[in-house]
């Protein structure tokens, strides 16, 4: 593919859900090579045990970062706090990392403190690119350490920036609704199969730490406001769907709203724009984000739905994505929609 | 039961999915006798051949207003538009009804045209009481028809009224979920099980026809608002939540909300507090709805999460707690929480 | 009800999937109290908030045999093993118990031990009747310690009874599916939404213990037979089939099959033949087993389905039925199908 | 990718469930062009609109045999008997064809006729392949017809093969699993969300059309028996589990089944033997066919569960790995594991 060698990919914490998807896409894509996958709780279990349908032939390690750190690149899936310090490990033998956890969001340290707790890596806060790549393209590609968003605000991001930026966003309602898997892979009497078949309930109301994330994106983006955003868990495996309700300071025709939306997604690979409101199926096993937005005359508000899937695009693909970008690959590279 | 023989109820289509389960109740009931179950396009069959869950022993029959209208009183479970005629030949009959559709929920003419087309018994336009037993009780034990409510209005309406008889809401934002069985039991691609399961969309954008009937009601109860609903199908059969995102003129304390849903509840059997988010399971099967309200101090908004089953509290079981009071028996007879 | 007061009931292991719902049937029971609900897991809470749905306004406390063993009777719903010492303590206060749990049912304490280790009361070891009432009804009136059966026998035994009794068995096959509330409240890998979504497997194959119980019954009904017995587990909640192929001696006109199984329903209020295979869902959250038998003429083997609730034939409403006939009253009360 | 221009793939019935995927298959393949898709209910949609997750852009046309039989080689997906005749006609225009339905995979005419009626191209009647690659390899890579095995054969036939072929089968039962796709796409009673979810169903009983074909096909490898064979719906969108009982003439231990389970699938890029039992979840999306294949000791029989993606391995997939051994391409290509 190349005559330099394949940059060699690390996925530390592998056997999530999320970092399996990744060891996966890492393992088949043309232009890397998945030098190693780790985990915390699966060591010397192969990969392709533990998820049969990834076939990922590669046996799950205990994370070194003495050997491990001898790889171009990493994607570390971590739970937030624990990834802060691995991330800085990697960074000092010179690994670039893709971080899927929280820790490298926030650009506010307050901010941080106030939803996570003490960082645990303080001396790089602040050093990351947020990696939404829509946004962040070109500042990705340079970046050492990449902030992969997290599942609601890459939706969510996705659907309001063309709102935001024309800063006509007075107030939005984000009501947001994710498959299962988006709780993890830690068994629990919330993710119990008894508990979530034929059921659909809201969780984290009005304490959701993707809270913080969107307020941020949204005012770089030009909407400076406070997001109503609730999440809801329903009775499926992978897919998420936002549903945004927005206030705007002046009317939007229709007419309107469609030039914004095909002005933004024009020359986006993974923002495909829909003359129908989107279901979660149509993007599963996708980077893709479908977006539908509609003015509404009889409130005076814009509607836009967005469906992503939470692993892929909102995460471990769009992870991809950014690797992608940092090497200088073709965007979609190993995620062809 | 009683000294007096049974009152006699007739299920006028009993094959669909919340006829069916009025059927049911009726036949169990302590106080009622099932008359005769009628459907339009299972005639012939026993209604438990085609429901065996219900185990009614009842033939479906075709409707036959002269016959059938020696009963006391009817629920019938027609689609809009055909059930008016059928409610106008039973009440010649004498017959109470208890009307599931949209035909005679809407006291404006107009609106019901706009939403609906021609009515079907424009005679009897203005004569039905909105059979939402929690508002309307006193009207509904008089009344010669009730027009059982929507799905979703019924959940919308318990959910907001507190807040609405405060006169202090000045925007709704009801993000609704569904099960399938809201679609009706007509076979369709939409309702086809591969069209829905791992799926969630939204459906019926900026148009659904329940949200005059919303309107209607919450200006009755103190705020004429344009309310912003969307309607959602989620993969599950029997369940509805409604996320309610309330903007008020003024900030309502935690304290203020719970006094508030605390005095609404007392006294209802069907209404349940809960100081955490209900799920659509907790409701399955019966004629309850679970609400938890919050005040949201981030965003100065009120959070309303109501959820029924809507083919019980949302159609069915309600028209019992309507029949209940029209004959009046305790609310809850036969429909015990 | 009676002249007597009521028999005062004990759920012992309420926080388990089935032993709340015999605190619920118990709670609503026309002829029983429910004196007490323990745990293991949830002292302290309100069975009502751990389950919103069975709404039994009741405190989980912890067992204290001298003071629950004021009981008249008592359900107990704790894994084997640690269920007999609990029954031996009870039976010590004169507590008639029927016992969900595996620690009673089979009558050769070398084949229990093969299957389960040590017995924790072995002094009762062999005095329980095995509680499948549409067999062993009579001995079940009168016993003390009635060994609620297993799922899987209860819906295998029901289905094969009447070609067991005709001693033509040879040979059969059950092949088994069940909803994962099959595999208990624990929250683990196996039991999560996303391992159960979109999947069913087979599990425990060629080692699960329903097997010595099964193979136990039918020689006792006239097939001395190796059963061959597989389980698996599908992506829904509650319900279980089990589809069984029979090689006879003889083969079977589809008369005899017929006469057969009518006559094995007679007089069963729970036992229900339909002309059609069954469905799950036509007995989810009833005590009754819905069967089809056929004789398939191309192989000469005979086919019986049965489908039960897990939960409630398989345990819970069965353990009713029990205590309904313990106490003499009709067998039906509490549980109408 | 070839110096010669790449074959032409007509897909004839795209709008189906498993039609769609096979035009999705081609169009991304890297060594087919797709020469059209046509259908006969949705013409003129774009295909990209009836399914958005399969991302083909391309208009839906009717059937002109003339003009689209210019293509190198079709994929049918039409129901059996309407196939025939397509199928006679493009072949009379030298395209080599790769028929889904059932209609060329029976090789004894009346056999034919008794299951499915009068044949709509006689004159072709056993001039077809039946494409099951792993047995019948070299045969389909000169056919100019090949049908392609349903879906139930398909896993049972890789199931059983390495039993069948030693010549020890003395009987079998087959209880087959399937996820709703496997009922088709037409809305029905049956299809519908509402019928299927929580539940679980056998269906065809005793006369389900893809047995004479096991039974045909078992018995050219070794086992000419009668099987016993039944269908189930679950409650999942894809996949497809065939446990299998099978009674030998002689004991097997699990090191000769394990050895000839080893031997079968030597070679063969899509025969998975796993340890332990498969789900389909393992195989989801994929042309894997993954096998679990035990002695039990107890009964004596052999248990094999094998598990494939009905729309994939069961058809479309399964369709493009025989057009690639037709075009002596690797039989991987643009379907790897």
């Amino acid at each position: 593919m190349s005559c330099v060698a394949d940059p060699r990919v690390l996925v530390a914490g592998a056997s999530g859900f999320a970092g399996a998807i990744a060891a996966r896409l890492v393992d088949r894509h043309p232009a890397f090579e998945l030098s190693a996958v780790t985990s915390r709780s699966d060591i010397g279990k192969l990969l392709g045990d533990v998820y049969p349908q990834h076939r990922v032939d590669a046996a799950l390690q205990e994370l070194d970062v003495d050997r491990h750190g001898d790889a171009d690149a990493a994607i570390v899936a971590y739970p937030h706090g624990a990834a802060a310090p691995v991330v800085a490990a990697l960074r000092e033998r010179g690994v670039r990392v893709v971080d899927l956890s929280a820790d490298f969001r926030l650009r506010d340290r307050p901010t941080y403190e106030h939803w996570y707790g003490e960082h645990g890596a303080p001396e790089l806060f602040g050093d990351a690119v947020y990696g939404l790549p829509e946004v962040y393209g070109e500042q990705v590609a340079a970046a050492d350490i990449v902030a992969n968003p997290g599942c609601y605000p890459t939706a969510t991001l996705l659907a309001l920036a063309p709102l935001a930026r024309s800063e006509t966003i007075r107030d939005v309602v984000v009501d947001a609704k994710s498959g299962v898997s988006g709780a993890g892979r830690t068994p629990s009497a919330k993710t119990h199969f008894v508990s979530m078949a034929e059921n659909v309930t809201p969780y984290g109301v009005g304490a959701h730490r993707h809270m913080p994330e969107i307020d941020q994106e949204l005012a770089a983006l030009g909407a400076p406001i406070a997001t109503t955003f609730t999440a809801h868990l329903m009775p499926l495996d992978q897919g998420e769907l936002v549903s945004c309700y927005v206030t705007t300071s002046e009317p939007w025709s229709q007419e309107r709203v469609d030039e914004a939306y095909a002005d933004w997604a024009d020359g986006k690979p993974f923002v495909e724009i829909s003359a129908v409101p989107p279901g979660v199926r149509d993007v599963r096993d996708t980077n893709v984000c479908r977006i539908h937005a509609r003015a509404d005359e009889r409130t005076g508000k814009v509607f836009v739905f967005a469906a992503i899937d939470n692993l892929w695009k909102g995460a471990a693909s769009q992870a991809v994505q950014n690797l992608n970008l940092m090497f200088g690959l073709p965007e979609t590279l190993g995620i062809e929609p």
